[in-house]
């Protein structure tokens, strides 16, 4: 590593080491540090063992330019990060009045008294600098020796996150300015209804693409993404080779690419409507709110996303969203037939512009030959036209629904660019 | 942890190290020997570099019984765990005859010729021994040093896995046959709607409570989760030790528990709904029909989930939900008035025992000083009874609508069992 700046992590978490839950917090850290030139080079999970986060400080003020702690902050028995840093550090724990005072307008803001315990809250060791925990009541805390930062934070992700996008990032870009010769960009395009193995194939030789530089496939269930990773001489040499190696991607698979970064597919759909001023109805049926409750996920959604159904029986179809009983009698709910009335339905009843719609079977039970679990139709209805397509999507519920979910989004996402539909 | 046997994990993985990947495998094995009673206290994530591995394999064998490292086997310049293991262990790589035959099989059955490197996944350290890997190319190697045991195996999970449950716990658990005179249990109790110091507060003194065993507060948004970890001399003895605990915070706290483990509060409702043979609908507007879809995501909910709305206009609020406009003129949307009528409303229209509804600013725009972002107005209709409840829950979109949904599931909990609704 010579003289690259390098980052470990340790993370306090009895719940993490025994496997209740994964370690979500550090694959945050690693992208973030990363992208600002100092790698994460080591990370640990620890339990409140005070003995082994003595000898990680020892090895961290040694080896590593930046460490950060999660977890550990709080103010019971079993939280030991402040307690353990105050030892290494021969510190001691004092009350800080700014974080008191935000701890106890935050239990006044839930109209709650705050109890005692959470006085404790307050407590930062002396020589220290205290990182503003916006979000929380455990105050985040900066400390450095020799030239390394030892930063201790919150293990609640959505407050550890906002601490380390808001401050913590330029706060070390600051503190480390003099060593930094190398940049880091990374960017992301999101890719859905396209295994990872045509991407492949459909892209050619990867190295023709990306030269030196980095690029992986990363799949989920509900998609794939390909990662580009660069380091170059500036910022601006970084930004000019990630552009081109976009470009020469979206040249060979542009149709499959609905977003880049973190944007979600519900935003891309919800961008689009909100240009077009066009609205969006659903009635939904195997999915049972999910496309909604994504698509109200978007700050603003109300702009464009009039409302939806979620009709489960069979009786609600027909009552509220019109689908003729016979219809539902001949070819069944999960039919061609009934996805497409129930689009139908649901653009005429609420009037909207276009409209999704899907039905299925999402399992455990419930399947047949014929119409086996995983089977779903989705529906799609505006005022040119009306359709409704099936798909397999595996027979495990929660992957189905979400599946269903993204594809009724790519579907829509497809109709609003004019792009064919080849799923 | 005295002669507690305990277990380290290293995982050799860049892509985990900069958050490309999360490491899941730290999980399942926390999880499996957790269970055989060989907790891991310490898991470790390293990149490609031998100097942090070979003195990470010093501490394995000076301080702990097992050491698992998976990654960094296959055949490639960046695959350091042999090359590491036999520098630390003295020793040299020899040809397995066995495996190098596997491996050619592999190839053989894809139709494909094997590469010459792939004829160095048959090397293995001279005095180890390997542990067959049934799904792949890689093999695992189990070496004993000084009564301690260190095992390298693949990456790939399901291979890691399947070796794991086929082969190396069976095989711990008889190494260490002698010393196994512990039983580990632990059960995890589900709160909702109250917070971590407020429970501190009312179940006191935890020591009292737990005697010698642990017990960890698991805060997220959604709710609380108190975990208690139990040793004992027998299995039967762990049981009833973790169910006097059980009793005795149920003695304190017991109309906060919702459920055990990994129950959710969706699944909980479900089967109170089940059991009394009576239905829910839903009319959401604030939550888009994210409870619906956590209602939904319960196998079998068709049963006594008839389905509901998102109502995310005024208009589909009178039109669909009956709501008179002159109470949403004179209350507006989020008030009292309007959730009420949007329950009933939906209780009627699907016929059903039972109603919730939601209407609320979810932010982040929208707010006013007397209905900030966060208010959420929750309604609860009956055949005997209707009301809302007004909450603050804050400002961030995702997580305001994250607590509505669980605040209004508790709701209809304690009207299922008449539990007094404090909150």
């Amino acid at each position: 590593m010579n003289n690259k700046l390098k980052a470990k992590l340790i993370t306090i978490g009895d719940e993490i080491l025994i496997g209740q839950i994964v370690n979500t917090n550090a694959a945050f850290l690693g992208d973030k540090l990363f992208s600002i030139g100092i790698p994460v080079v080591k990370t640990l999970v620890i339990g409140d063992e005070e003995q082994i986060l003595l000898d990680e400080l020892e090895d961290s003020i040694l080896n590593y330019d930046v460490t950060i702690i999660t977890g550990g902050l709080g103010p019971t028995h079993d939280d030991i990060t402040k307690p353990t840093l105050i030892k290494y550090f021969k510190d001691e724990l004092v009350t800080d009045e700014k974080v008191l005072t935000h701890v106890k307008n935050i239990f006044a803001s839930r109209n709650n008294v705050m109890p005692e315990v959470n006085k404790a809250q307050a407590l930062v060791p002396k020589n220290s600098e205290v990182i503003w925990n916006q979000n929380g009541t455990a105050p985040g805390i900066w400390i450095e020796k020799n030239n390394k930062i030892v930063i201790a934070l919150p293990g609640v992700p959505y407050e550890m996150k906002a601490m380390i996008e808001n401050i913590i990032l330029s706060k070390l870009l600051d503190y480390f300015k003099v060593s930094m010769k190398e940049f880091y960009m990374q960017k992301t395009l999101l890719t859905t209804g396209v295994g990872e193995s045509l991407l492949n194939e459909k892209l050619g030789n990867i190295y023709e693409i990306i030269g030196k530089n980095k690029m992986a496939f990363l799949p989920s269930s509900e998609g794939v993404r390909l990662r580009i990773n660069v380091v170059a001489e500036s910022m601006k040499s970084a930004e000019k080779e990630i552009n081109n190696i976009e470009t020469k991607i979206r040249n060979k698979i542009s149709d499959y690419i609905y977003g880049i970064n973190d944007e979600s597919l519900e935003l891309v759909v919800g961008k689009l409507l909100r240009e077009k001023n066009q609205t969006l109805s659903l009635a939904e049926s195997c999915t049972g709110g999910l496309i909604s409750s994504r698509i109200v996920s978007v700050p603003g959604s109300s702009e464009y996303y009039t409302g939806g159904t979620c009709t489960y029986s069979n009786k609600e179809k027909i009552n509220i969203l019109g689908v003729k009983e016979d219809i539902i009698m001949k070819h069944g709910a999960v039919s061609e037939e009934t996805a497409i009335l129930m689009a139908e339905g649901i653009r005429k009843l609420m009037d909207t512009d276009y409209a999704l719609s899907t039905t299925g079977v999402a399992g455990p039970s419930g399947g047949s030959k014929e119409k086996p679990v995983g089977l779903v139709w989705i529906g799609f209805s505006s005022k040119e036209k009306s359709y409704a397509k099936s798909y397999l999507f595996g027979e495990r519920r929660d992957l189905n629904m979400g599946r269903a979910s993204m594809r009724a989004l790519e579907i829509l996402r497809r109709e609003l660019l004019n792009i064919e539909i080849k799923f």
